[in-house]
């Protein structure tokens, strides 16, 4: 049952690869079409569950076609189109006939994904890819390149199974921003109620239905070997989505994307074996001179992502293949059975469900990665559809997400107690729980936290916040949040009066938060990391 | 020859400490005295080339003793003044008597170096450390400690060596802040001229004379052992003084220490053996289970610094015990015959003149590690006399420097031809290279340089700059600086106009600069790396 395998793949890519297979037997439930595809480029693709058209692009588009004139093809012949050279490469979607030819290298979840329908119905693919129905976009774009109907009798309709329906049953207390994908976000009021975010309030961001795992028919055997193996390793980490606070920059622009508000970062201590010891025990050495510079994972739902390999191969970089969070199995919804753990980076790069880990001369492909959904672009940058490849190319990746630091308490809006900086109890979005201004601060890469600041004049005085849990960590090791808090004297002029209360964190590093969102946005929204601000009404 | 020791050193430090005694015979050139000498704590020692009190503190102190009325004393009654017990601790400054007792802890150059000279005359220590000349106050503070006068004949006035007389000839290009010790900038227009800095370029700052060291004396044996027993390893490494830019704090407030502009920063070359190998041929090894946390050293002239394990025994975190600066032996201003070179750290945890490295459970003790010289405190501290301890203990100090960058051309209030970008050669601080605004950028860490951008309206819009050598740098492993360029058209309502122009950086975790120096001030004037600005005149 063990199948801890080196496999040289010269083929697909160039130079040194060992490919450690977590080696599933192609166990993906319902989608078996996927395991083979890869993404190959980096083009202007955004993540898959994104509309990236702006209004005014949507109106340039071309018009549908008009259908009435259409001519009839029967599905034998549209199998025929499956290249440039056949003639052009064409799908159907219901009984429509649509050629996509000039549409793939455009197309949002990579060509090679789209290309897996050349010649067929698309219907199965958007129906596990429900982000298409986001918004009527994506139809009206298919609409725009249309050539022609199906004839009479050869499209029937099948009744698609919602590839959805066996998602987890979720905590009625998430903030849904999508159900299919799940998006949502851990309400504010939660985020600090313990140190280690509960697992069913854990932020949820995913791109495609939940696999279902059938552990007895899993190879990596995680009853088994893995445990067995290697030494459990422990490490509190805080994920984070990379665009948590995105909604934070509507004041300046709107920007692509979910808009999360503050919930999108959990904690919790997770379990498993060390990344660096199972690539040893695969035979990984002197990662240096052997030209690997990365490591990549595959998720069972085909997310690929990669770390490099200083991260991985360190002894202190506490990368775990992880198995256990908060002391239980890893949730469904967070990985189960196998989650990439990479503390201090963001959590695009977290990858559940983990298939396969290899090591490698390059970053993984596809847009997570290599394409636009997780690169920080310039502000002055507004159009993805035009950026030129080698400007993408050229763009990082987030990995390491910059020093941040939220108010979490009071809410904004919140009617605060001049006196004892109490909420009152009309505010029941929040707590009262005798303390005064808390939030929590982090930075990525480890670094600690050696300052949060806050101030509740509008920015006019700084107070230096009491740095609680989370603050015993090791500067260079510190992974999880660090819980602050603040107890500020409501000066006279300002009681009975609304006012910006604000905070600011520096890390070990002396990296500091900028000042206003203007000068960090980013077309992709990513690490919204100005100055938090609310405003609180002290009676 | 051959002289790498394990040393068991279990009195002096708790825990374990290997120590890798670099071991040199007590070569250190007239100051004997020194060797033993360690600081202890982490009092609100400041460094020892500071001028610490601000000119109301000065005010405040005790008037000189009345000298008329004073006692007289023997060498030989001063000489039992050793300790509380005795009657206090008593020192002489040429023919003064002084109890320094109450003093002692607050001793910028810490505790122990001052008990060095009880019971003694202190002139020979001052003599070395010519800092208590720098300003009057020193010996006004002396004198208000007085308690007597040596009797007459007891007093004869010796001719001191100037320790400084043999420091190296410097280049006279450098701008020099003081000469004993030295402490030295590069002017800006020679910032970028290359990008590895010239040797005799490079900016110098110093706490002691330069320690003259005999190689064939020196047990480290540079011509033998460390070259051959270790492969020579190649980094390009930017150090940059951690108070560089002090100056540009100003219009906030003066802060404390060497008014540095931009020239605290060089790159160079440097050649040397791995720490990581060094450490592990000395037997060091699972630094983590045997409860080691740092990794120290100490210089010639008993600077004490460390840095963290996980950066020193990582095969990637590319510490040196460097040997060659440029393809050079190391010169004397810049640590030879062994320096410390530890990239993506700021130029103190960079020790010169290395003469013992051990592994350890603590970080290094004295004022350039545990006390507030090195340490960034929040804006509102001012007064680091009266700083309890707990709030130095835990401040961090200051290791990897935040990202940064900066307008080398062209040069502060310079004429700038508005269709060129030129600068008009009356500026004969600039060279015209034809090149538009260019400069430098920077981040702690490795953390590579994604992106630059440049305003020359005063922050209004900005553009992106090009990025030029040192792109190439891995973004985990960008050791050395960045340069890069930017042409901006100048539009019509600027020329013949002032402007003000700016630049800000982001590195690959996507740190960014803050806008303003005000929310980054600090009372040590560390880490300057606001948004940097200058004023142009557009023809």
């Amino acid at each position: 049952m063990t199948t801890w395998r080196r496999v040289n793949d010269e083929e697909q890519w160039q130079g040194i690869k060992q490919a450690v297979a977590l080696g599933l037997a192609s166990l993906f439930v319902g989608a078996a079409w996927m395991v083979s595809s890869r993404e190959t480029s980096c083009e202007a693709k955004v993540d898959d569950d994104e509309d990236k058209f702006t209004p005014e692009e949507r109106k340039a588009l071309p018009a549908p076609g008009q259908v009435n004139n259409l001519k009839l093809y029967t599905k034998a012949e549209v199998a025929q189109h499956i290249s440039r050279e056949a003639g052009g490469i064409w799908v159907t979607y219901k009984d429509g006939v649509y050629d996509i030819t000039e549409f793939i290298e455009s197309h949002p979840g990579g060509a090679s994904k789209i290309l897996l329908a050349a010649g067929k119905a698309i219907d199965p693919y958007w129906n596990i890819f429900q982000q298409h129905f986001r918004t009527g976009f994506p139809l009206q774009l298919l609409e725009s390149m249309r050539v022609g109907s199906l004839a009479p009798g050869e499209y029937v309709e099948e009744k698609q199974a919602d590839p959805y329906a066996v998602d987890p049953i979720r905590d009625e207390r998430l903030i849904l921003h999508n159900s299919a994908p799940c998006n949502a976000e851990i309400p504010e009021h939660y985020i600090m109620e313990s140190y280690l975010t509960p697992n069913e309030l854990w932020f949820v961001r995913h791109h495609n239905p939940v696999p279902i795992i059938d552990p007895n028919n899993y190879t990596l055997t995680i009853k088994g070997k893995l445990q067995e193996k290697f030494p459990k390793h422990e490490v509190d980490v805080t994920i984070q989505c990379s665009g948590n606070r995105r909604s934070h920059f509507d004041g300046v622009k709107k920007a692509q994307g979910i808009p999360w508000n503050m919930g999108g970062v959990s904690t919790a201590r997770f379990g498993g074996a060390r990344l660096k010891d199972v690539l040893e025990y695969c035979g990984v050495k002197d990662p240096e001179k052997n030209g690997i510079h990365h490591v990549q994972f595959i998720s069972q739902d085909e997310m690929l992502a990669s770390i490099p390999i200083e991260k991985a191969f360190s002894y202190s970089g506490d990368v775990l293949l992880a198995y256990e969070m908060n002391g239980e199995e890893i949730p469904t919804d967070h990985g189960y059975p196998v989650r990439a753990v990479v503390p201090g980076y963001v959590g695009v790069r977290n990858v559940k469900w983990v298939k396969e880990v290899f090591v490698s001369e390059q970053e993984a492909e596809g847009p997570w990665q290599r394409g636009v959904a997780y690169k920080g672009f310039a502000s002055n940058i507004t159009d993805l559809q035009h950026l030129p490849t080698h400007v993408i190319e050229r763009a990082a990746p987030v990995q390491e997400p910059p020093v941040t630091s939220l108010i979490v308490h009071p809410a904004n809006n919140a009617k605060v107690h001049s006196q004892t900086l109490e909420v009152r109890r009309e505010d029941v979005r929040v707590r009262v729980t005798g303390e005064q201004l808390k939030g929590w601060a982090y930075s990525g890469g480890g670094r600690g936290i050696v300052r949060v600041e806050v101030s509740i004049d509008g920015g006019k005085s700084w107070h230096t916040a009491e740095l609680k849990e989370g603050s015993e960590q090791k500067l260079t090791r510190a992974w999880a949040w660090t819980f602050w808090s603040a107890n500020v004297e409501v000066p006279k002029e300002l009681q009975g009066k609304s006012s910006e209360i604000m905070c600011r964190a520096t890390d070990a590093s002396y990296n500091s938060q900028p000042e206003h969102a203007s000068s960090i946005w980013n077309v992709r929204g990513l690490c919204n990391t100005a100055w938090h601000r609310k405003t609180v009404h002290f009676d």
